[in-house]
C-alpha cells in the first residue's frame, strides 16, 4: 500500500541522518553508543511520517523538516528509555532487543535519555530549514513539543500510568473510574506526542491558527486509536511481532481490553479512527497529503506490532 | 554588597514566578508537587542572576527576561534531582532537605526531572517578552540552552563524573590522567550550565556574536571557579552550612582537593577568576552591568555554601 511506502521512505531517512546527528553533538563515547543503540532499534517511525505528511498538506516538501522530524523520534525514544527503567516499568525487552538499561546498565540509560532529551530541541533548534521555516514558525514547533512532551503532557501520562498500577485489584468494581483514568493516560502518556508530530508539521509549515487546531484534533484521536489498538496488541498479539513482553495483561495493568474485553476494546478503537477522519476533513490544504493522513489512520488500526 | 543585593532581588523574583509557571502547565498533581518542592528549596540562583547580569550589559532590563531566568533554574533543578538518584551519586540530602526521591519516591523524582528539562522550553519558548527579544534571539538562546545542557554539555559531564568514581583507587598514580578527566568534568558538568546563563543574556539583547563569544569565555572560567570553590567546601567546609553531604572526600570522589591539596586547589580557583575578569574586559557594553558581572566571580570565591 502507498502509506507503507511513505512510511517506509520517512522512516529510512530519519534513521540514516540520526547517528550523525548524535556524532555531531560530541557526547562521551559511552553516552553516545547508548543513545544510538536506542535510536537505532527501529519502529515504525510514526511520528516522523506523520509530521512530513502534515507539513505537506500546507505545501511543504518532506526532506524540507528532516531534522524536526528526527527531533521528535528522539524524544519518543528518550520516553521509551525511562520507562523501561526499573523503578518506572520495569522492562527487559524493547522492540525485540533488551531495553537500555540491561545492556549499559541503569545510569547510563538514565542520562541517554536525558540526552536525547535535551539533544532533541538542539537539533531542531539548530539546524538549517528553507525560508519557509521562519524564526517564529520554528519557535511555535518547538514550543508544541515541549508542551506536549512535558509535564502537561507526556510525563503527566507516565505518572497517571504509574499511579493506575495495581488499580483493578484495588477497585475491581471502580470500572467508571478505571475508563477515566485510562482516558487520562492514553491522552497524554500517547496521543501527546502523536499530536505533536502532527502540529508541528503544521506549525513549521505556516499553517493557520484554525487549521493546526483541526489537525491537532486530528493527531489526538489518531493516537488514541493507535494506543487502543495498541492494548488489543498486548493482549491478543504475538510476542515475537510484539518485540516486547506482552505483559500488560500479566500485570494486571489498566488497558481497555482489561476493563472492556478484546471485541468492545476493538469498536472503540474503529470509533476513534473515524472521529480522527471526520476532524481532518475540516482542514483546508493539499488534497494528496490529506489521504496520506486518513490512510495513517488506517494503517495505526491494522499493524501488528 | 551591592552583588548581594542584585543576586537576591533576581532570586526573589524567579522564586516567586516559579510555582505559578509551574501550576499553568497543569501537571499531574503530584508531579507537581514533586516539581514545586525541588524548585522551593532554595540555593543561590545564581544562573538567573547571570543570565540578567549579561542581558543588561547590552541594555536590557531584567524584569523583561524573567521567564527565561526561570527557565534555566528548572533546567539546574532537574539535573540536581536526576545526579541524587540512588543509581547516580545516591545523596539523600539535597540544600538542607531530604533530596526529592527520599520524599517522592524514585520514579515520581525521575519524572520531576524529565518534567523540569522540558518545561524548560515551554517556559521560555512560550512566554511573552518586549520586542526586543525578537523571535531569531529567543532561538538563539533556547538553542544554547539546548547544547550547554544536552549530550555535548552538562549530560557528558554527569557521564564522566560516574566514570571518575574510584578512579582515586584505580589509578593512584594517575594524578595526569585524573587533572585531564576532571577538567572535562568540571568543565561539562558545572561550566557549561554557568555558561549557559550568561549566552543566553548576551542572545536574548541581540548580542553580536563576538561579544557572545567574549562572555562564554568568561562563563566557562567563572564555572570552572564556582566548582573548584565546591571542591575546597566539600572538603573543608561545614556541612549545615552547606545543607548536603559533605560526601565527595569521603567517597573517593576525584576533585582538586583530593589531587592537589586544599591550598593548591584554592590557587586554581583564584587563578580562574583571574581568567574570568580578563575575558570579561574584552566585552563591549555597558560598565555598570559589566562590574556586576565581574563582582559574581569573586561572590562565587567567597560563598560558604
Amino acid at each position: 500500500m502507498l502509506i507503507d511506502v511513505y512510511i517506509a521512505a520517512r522512516a529510512s531517512a530519519v534513521r540514516k541522518a540520526l547517528p550523525g546527528l548524535v556524532t555531531g553533538l560530541r557526547a562521551r563515547p559511552r553516552l553516545a553508543q547508548a543513545m544510538k543503540y536506542s535510536l537505532s532499534a527501529g519502529g515504525k517511525r510514526l511520528r516522523p511520517a506523520l509530521m512530513c505528511a502534515s507539513y505537506e498538506v500546507f505545501g511543504g516538501r518532506p526532506g524540507e523538516i528532516l531534522p524536526a522530524a528526527c527531533a521528535i523520534e528522539m524524544v519518543h525514544t528518550y520516553s521509551l528509555i525511562h520507562d523501561d527503567l526499573p523503578v518506572m516499568d520495569d522492562a527487559s525487552l524493547r522492540r525485540g532487543r533488551p531495553a537500555s538499561h540491561k545492556v549499559y546498565g541503569e545510569a547510563a540509560a538514565l542520562l541517554a535519555g536525558d540526552a536525547l532529551l535535551t539533544d532533541a530541541f538542539t537539533v531542531l533548534l539548530s539546524s538549517k530549514y528553507p525560508p519557509r521555516v521562519k524564526p517564529a514558525r520554528l519557535l511555535r514547533a518547538a514550543a508544541i513539543l515541549a508542551r506536549r512532551a512535558g509535564s502537561g503532557g507526556m510525563v503527566s501520562g507516565q505518572a497517571a500510568d504509574l499511579e493506575a498500577e495495581g488499580f483493578l485489584d484495588r477497585a475491581p468494581a471502580g470500572r467508571k473510574a478505571g475508563l477515566s483514568l485510562l482516558a487520562y493516560i492514553h491522552r497524554h502518556k500517547t496521543a501527546d506526542l502523536i499530536s505533536a508530530a502532527v502540529e508541528m508539521g503544521a506549525a513549521l509549515a505556516g499553517a493557520p491558527e484554525k487549521e493546526l487546531r483541526a489537525l491537532s484534533a486530528f493527531g489526538r484521536d489518531l493516537g488514541l486509536c493507535f494506543q487502543a489498538a495498541d492494548d488489543i496488541l498486548d493482549v491478543a498479539g504475538d510476542r515475537k511481532k510484539l518485540g516486547k513482553n506482552a505483559s500488560d495483561a500479566r500485570n494486571r495493568k489498566l488497558t481497555y481490553a482489561a476493563l472492556l474485553g478484546v471485541e468492545e476494546a476493538r469498536r472503540r478503537a474503529e470509533a476513534l479512527r473515524r472521529s480522527a477522519l471526520r476532524n481532518l476533513a475540516g482542514v483546508k490544504g493539499r488534497a494528496g497529503a490529506k489521504a496520506l493522513l486518513a490512510e495513517m489512520a488506517g494503517f495505526v488500526l491494522r499493524r501488528e506490532n
